[in-house]
């Protein structure tokens, strides 16, 4: 945690992130050279890492402040996927050498915003100057009980497999962001847009399906590609019903409108869902479990033995799809 | 640990990095959302992250395997400089999107020799395209009894000031890089130029200082930046003898030879030497230590009462500095 080479800088760490450490008692208050992690007896440390490239994964005219909240949820989107208690998280930042000090208080606000509402702290990290694009990296610390720590390696032959929420709505999202989709109401691109620029971890769901999951994965790639993810890890194939597919109201009107198929949604990133398997006994207890966080389950589709996944359409023919998740390198 | 969006991304981690993970048991080989870290009983996990950018923190047509070592290397010395047993840590790399695989490659096999030497793994990461130079980010992570963490804020009145290794040698370093210091022996300028390109993590030293220091930091931004940064967490001032300073002899004889001051040493950043205090009677304990591990451990001054660092010279005088500490941001 060195770096922090110029008054500058200090300043920045002083007066925006040392607030940010301030609930969490292993963090020197950001004055030291690391910090400290301690997992409850019997518990693990959980660590995931994810970055953001300023005009690749974010428009560079975005509000700082969801650029933050996007940054931390992410990240704790791939704790959720695992089973952990998010607890803390380090920041790496390179910024524009131009950088104002108004876009770094409007970042560690939108930071603080979400620290609260998922009970995470700031820990440390490093803050440098870049002559390039801003370069976000943050990295996660949740906690899991040794023994329960989902992954995805777990799915079996037989196997249900599951969703959270609906799927392919920040694809959607990232186009309205584009300005796309204008045969869309304003308010359905506003919805998916914000679906985009704001995913929801569930963590909550994570955490209940320590209990009853095989695997789990966080949807960034896409439903196809992280299902695909799952089955390479696992060493089985996957077989979905399009149909079966949950859809937000939005979505099921852009395809209405006929400027999106079912193909892009199911291949469409970011929608930071859980797509999760349990064996069909289990099927009671998934159901109670979304219930019980008002959060759609979806019943998806089953795993078989082989490789790869299929889509079958309504009449049970596989859907062709162009790709399998998107790329930006 | 998303990010992996095209087959490019994934043949990357699949070539290079999986094998790094092969040592540790919680990294799930790379394939999966997060990983594990299981401190043993009655340890916390301490984390620890810098970030160096290209042609900021190494010049651009660096050595890929020395940028990997030195990048690696900056964060093991946060560890040690907490009394830390270094175990793993997680990568997270923002390439020009024109990258070639063998930079790539070059930067992997860097990170694999000084893995095996500092018995840390892989555990995770994420790799994204950026237009501007390269950002590297590491997260490093270690272990250390609960009770027995070293931290900046523990400096009592009183206590001895000890440094290890020789101070300002990474600065000279610096200057031979870009082509300075001709008036050099060339052999003295390719020793003070590995001193900048590979720092030392002093691991071994801030393992056996936990029982007998009361602070420790890492000497990045300076001896006298880093004194003082001690200083304000520790609520105390330092005195140091100016002639105390260890000086390696290439230091010493671009100082006979007029290209450099004992001021830019003790202001030159990058020695990543370890800056501690002790109380008086652990004297002998410290030269022992410092006698067993083979390494020069050398009492250079006081604190004192109040706030702020002193460098007095020959005559107690104090010295006047220019600067304290180098800024990039």
């Amino acid at each position: 945690m060195t770096g922090a080479r110029r008054t500058g800088e200090f300043d920045l760490i002083e007066r925006f992130f040392k607030p940010l450490s301030r609930a969490a008692p292993g963090a020197f208050a950001l004055g030291n050279d690391g910090a400290l992690l301690t997992p409850p007896e019997g518990e693990s440390v959980v660590v995931t890492k994810d970055l953001m490239v300023a005009g690749v994964h974010y428009p560079e005219n975005e509000e700082p402040s969801t650029v933050a909240r996007r940054l931390l949820r992410v990240n704790l989107s791939d704790l959720a996927a695992m089973g952990a208690n998010a607890t803390a998280y380090a920041l790496g930042l390179a910024l524009p050498e131009d950088v104002a000090d108004a876009w770094v208080e409007a970042f560690a606000a939108g930071l603080a915003q979400d620290q609260e509402a998922f009970g995470v702290a700031l820990i440390g990290g490093d803050t440098v100057a870049t002559k390039g694009p801003a370069v976000l990296s943050l990295t996660a610390f949740g906690t899991v009980a040794d023994d329960a720590c989902l992954n995805r390696a777990g799915a079996g032959v037989g196997d249900d497999i599951y969703v959270s929420g609906s799927i392919g709505d920040a694809a959607l999202g990232l186009r309205a962001v584009r300005g796309a989709l204008a045969a869309l109401a304003p308010e359905d691109r506003a919805a998916l847009a914000e679906r985009f620029r704001l995913p929801e971890p569930r963590l909550a769901l994570g955490a209940v399906l320590v209990d009853v999951a095989t695997c789990a994965i966080d949807i960034s790639d896409g439903l196809v590609a992280d299902l695909g993810h799952l089955c390479t890890e696992s060493g089985v194939a996957a077989r979905i019903a399009a149909d079966a597919v949950p859809l937000s109201e939005p979505a099921q009107r852009a395809i209405a409108a006929g400027v999106a198929a079912i193909g892009d949604l199911v291949t469409g990133g970011d929608d930071y869902e859980l797509l999760f398997c349990a064996a069909p006994p289990a099927r009671g207890t998934v159901d109670a479990l979304g219930q019980r966080l008002g959060l759609a389950v979806t019943r998806i589709g089953t795993i078989e033995r082989g490789e790869g996944v299929t889509i079958a359409d309504a009449d049970g023919r596989p859907l062709t799809l162009g790709r399998t998740g998107y790329a930006h390198f």
